[in-house]
């Protein structure tokens, strides 16, 4: 889920220790979407981890099925850009006080995800909260060993692509907070994408050997392809016109729209490097998984992301940022 | 960690599902201390998860090393239970603002007891949390195949056995609430016992093929002893005098103390059924760990609990649980 940028980072360099070799069936820890470990011979499972609060996260108000959706969907999305098959989740679960008609409605929109994965709740915790609802979900999914996507691994030519359309996160946002009005219909799609993200599982495990690095983008489309960046050592070229957008997206004047796609986050789109030969083998993956795919722009060596727009002009992506962290 | 029981007894209904019937690669899901997932054709992988949530475990003022100590450690115990080794673990951590000095003690006790079982960080999430700090750990742990400690498997004649002491936790927390006072040496030995358990892993793994069930202490003998005696379908005897516990708990008086065994929790110590014949197996087993253990009564067939007294008078256990809750 999206977070103020900043002061978590350097939360994260304390789970991160100098010296910390190797252990045991652990293959890969701490920097990708997922962590590896020791599925047999022929296997790995992907674990990820997140937690959302309330007040952070969501508002107390939220419809408690779009939640449970929604806690499970963001893990998911990570076990999707790994390429990794979901098989189970575990779910730790504070709540101020047991409230049946909202658990029951949670684990509706949680299960009804889950079964449409075939993934089953294989344990949980569940304490009370004095402060309010906090979920925090564990999902492991498997993929044959050595296969997994990671966000390194992209090489300088590569093609960069995205599943779906982005931006429409940020604008469901927005909407929510009374930002501006949507028709009906754009404002329902808008909500749906907000509230209820599809993981790109099966197209995750199509491009299993095919992609060279993949990310699912939850930060903004900058903030994770900078990663797939550093990762991979490389700089990347992005035409805004090829970038997928929705119709009403599109309505609103384009330094929004920007600040949306490259700093608002909740797409749970997966953005994906891969030789410029794949196309048409990528176009057949996600024909397949039912979900549209948009060449946006290439790697090359250097470092940093440049954007262009319909005139060949570079866009000002950190001053889009520095918008939004000033509107917040 | 202990809850207060009843009202949370409702959410784990909604967790468990009927007709939800085995999925692919999880051969154990719910119920149990932990879930067992495939590692390969020789070794399963034991998974479980614990979330701590400030003003119901634990205070603000808590001193974070211990708090990191314990966040892992009641995980561990989870671990222990099933007879598996820990390998690595993922931490979820909500915090209201980013303090170094405070994250910085926190990481300092949590590494120092994963580093003393070779379990490493691999992965986790970190959020704002603006009503207070919550900490949930999913740990993995790998067993041989088929060789998972459950609550399941015990007999009828089997004896019980607990690890180490029962009882401590319960009075480290009362001293800390300032119910009464203690000499400085039982003091710090009741504290360290309440915010410094030790997960009994070397025992657990020395169980294996010996144990018939196992659980590990963390609700109080009573509620812990239940789950063993229902998922195995039998009823116990336990001999009060055969209770090893502390020379500090044992100048309270006996109602305390029983009370504190029976319904207070918090011990982290391992109660399991083993067959008589297993005895000099068994102490070899704590000898190698360290760990003293202490036979304390026997599994029949039925249904319940009997303590007996050093009079051989049965003990009403659910007039301590009363005066457990009436004085909370």
């Amino acid at each position: 889920m999206p977070e103020p940028a900043g002061e978590f980072d350097l939360i994260e360099r304390y789970f991160v220790r100098a010296g910390a070799g190797p252990a045991p069936r652990v293959d890969l820890a701490i920097g990708d979407d997922c962590a590896l470990i020791d599925g047999g011979p022929d296997t790995q499972w992907a674990v990820t981890t997140d937690m959302l609060v309330e007040g952070v996260h969501f508002l107390a108000s939220v419809d408690p099925e779009a939640l449970g959706h929604k806690a499970l969907a963001v893990n998911l999305s990570d076990l999707a850009a790994c390429g990794a098959q979901p098989r189970c989740f575990f779910l730790a679960l504070g709540m101020p006080r047991a409230d049946e008609l909202w658990l029951a409605s949670f684990m509706r929109g949680l299960f009804a995800l889950a079964d449409g994965h075939r993934c089953v709740l294989a344990g949980g915790d569940t304490t009370r909260s004095a402060a309010g609802i906090t979920v925090s979900i564990t999902a492991l999914g498997d993929v044959p060993r050595g296969r997994a996507l990671l966000r390194s691994g992209a090489v300088a030519d590569d093609d960069l692509w995205v599943s779906g359309i982005l931006g429409d996160g940020a604008l469901g946002l927005a909407f929510r907070r009374g930002e501006f009005t949507l028709a009906g219909d754009d404002a329902s799609a808008a909500i749906r994408r907000l509230e209820r993200p599809q993981p790109r599982i099966a197209l995750g495990i199509g491009l299993r050997g095919t992609a060279t690095a993949a990310i699912d983008v939850s930060d903004g489309l900058a903030g994770d392809l900078g990663h797939i960046l550093r990762a991979s050592g490389l700089a990347a070229t992005i035409h805004w016109d090829a970038v997928p957008r929705s119709r009403a997206l599109q309505e609103l004047p384009v330094a929004t729209q920007q600040r949306y796609v490259f700093t608002g986050g909740d797409d749970y789109e997966l953005l994906f490097a891969a030789p410029r030969s794949a196309a048409t083998t990528i176009e057949s993956a996600a024909l397949a998984a039912g979900v549209s795919v948009a060449r946006i722009g290439h790697l090359r060596s250097g470092q940093g992301l440049v954007v262009l727009d319909s005139d060949g002009r570079a866009v000002d992506i950190a001053a889009r940022a520095f918008d939004h962290f000033r509107h917040e």
